[in-house]
């Protein structure tokens, strides 16, 4: 599939069939994964796949009750645990080299993207949980100190076909030219 | 281009030609960005594209000493400046819904991806820029109360053929099953 196409057509996807995804599919999806760029190539990201039923209740259980990914999650055949090692990215020294913390964040945000434009190249559907209880998931799938879990994909085959998707701000609404509020296009 | 090969072959590019990248080239990009998917939809990003060669010289003056990018970023043509707006992801009701903060880090990070996938695509080379002081940048490019800058990327014409690129932890050196821990792939 063309770059342009994936970016263009990924949606979050919250219904999936019973088809179950395979352990080489998502062997596949983390061998693009790990070509993200990270802070000074520190890599700190981890991944725990939930297949165990009982535990996919559970980490779905840490999930808000707004949250609209509930449903989906408790009849995916897998669920995928984002964790970052902390103390790394954005350090220097082992101390915070930026004004900004928390730069696992922005780590593992490229490579969640990485992730969902893979998995639907390969006609797999995902949706980024990030309203729950993360100190909870935490516990259920053992990661240590030094660790957060910072969202779950739940990840399957789309039951229906990809709708138009949310509106989006067009491009001249937030690209700016020198100075923050100066329209560069029209 | 084919997305696996835009994800497998995209590297750090810190070494740009004269040729200036246009216009039409930067808005493609942000035609990709926008697409991005963010928490609720919420699409907190706002970009400053600094083309002014005064002002591409005190942004890159707020990098750290030891950035490796500094060289290139005075000879860019464009500097790309990404800039959240606080408060808004990852809340809910405006207070700050999961144990995590920084949650626009998050959104940011995959913002930054899709934009470094699409460059690549478009024969163009990037290099993200978190080690600096996002403060100092903040006030050069005027973001105001509510915002952060949280990175930049330098973009241009790459100068040198791609390398190898520094090496990855294989995948069964991040991914478990059910436990941290517990390999999922030999």
């Amino acid at each position: 599939m063309e770059l342009q196409e994936a970016i263009f057509k990924r949606r979050s996807v919250r219904r999936f069939t019973e088809d179950a995804v395979t352990d080489e599919e998502l062997k596949k999806i983390f061998e693009s994964v790990r070509w993200s760029p990270s802070w000074a190539n520190t890599q700190t990201w981890e991944f725990i796949v939930v297949r165990d039923k009982e535990l996919i209740e559970k980490v779905t259980g840490t999930y808000s009750d707004k949250n609209p990914a509930t449903k989906c999650s408790l009849s995916a055949s897998a669920l995928i645990v984002l964790c970052a090692k902390t103390g790394v990215s954005g350090c220097y020294d082992g101390k915070e080299a930026t004004p900004l913390s928390n730069w696992y964040m922005f780590d593992l945000g490229i490579a969640a993207q990485t992730l969902c434009l893979q998995a639907h190249e390969m006609g797999l559907g995902t949706v980024v949980v990030g309203l729950m209880n993360q100190d909870a998931c935490k516990k259920l799938v053992a990661a240590p100190e030094g660790y957060e879990v910072v969202a779950v994909i739940p990840i399957g085959r789309p039951a229906v076909a990809a709708k138009e998707g949310p509106q989006r701000k067009e491009v001249p609404d937030f690209v700016y030219l020198n100075q923050f509020g100066k329209k560069m296009f029209e």
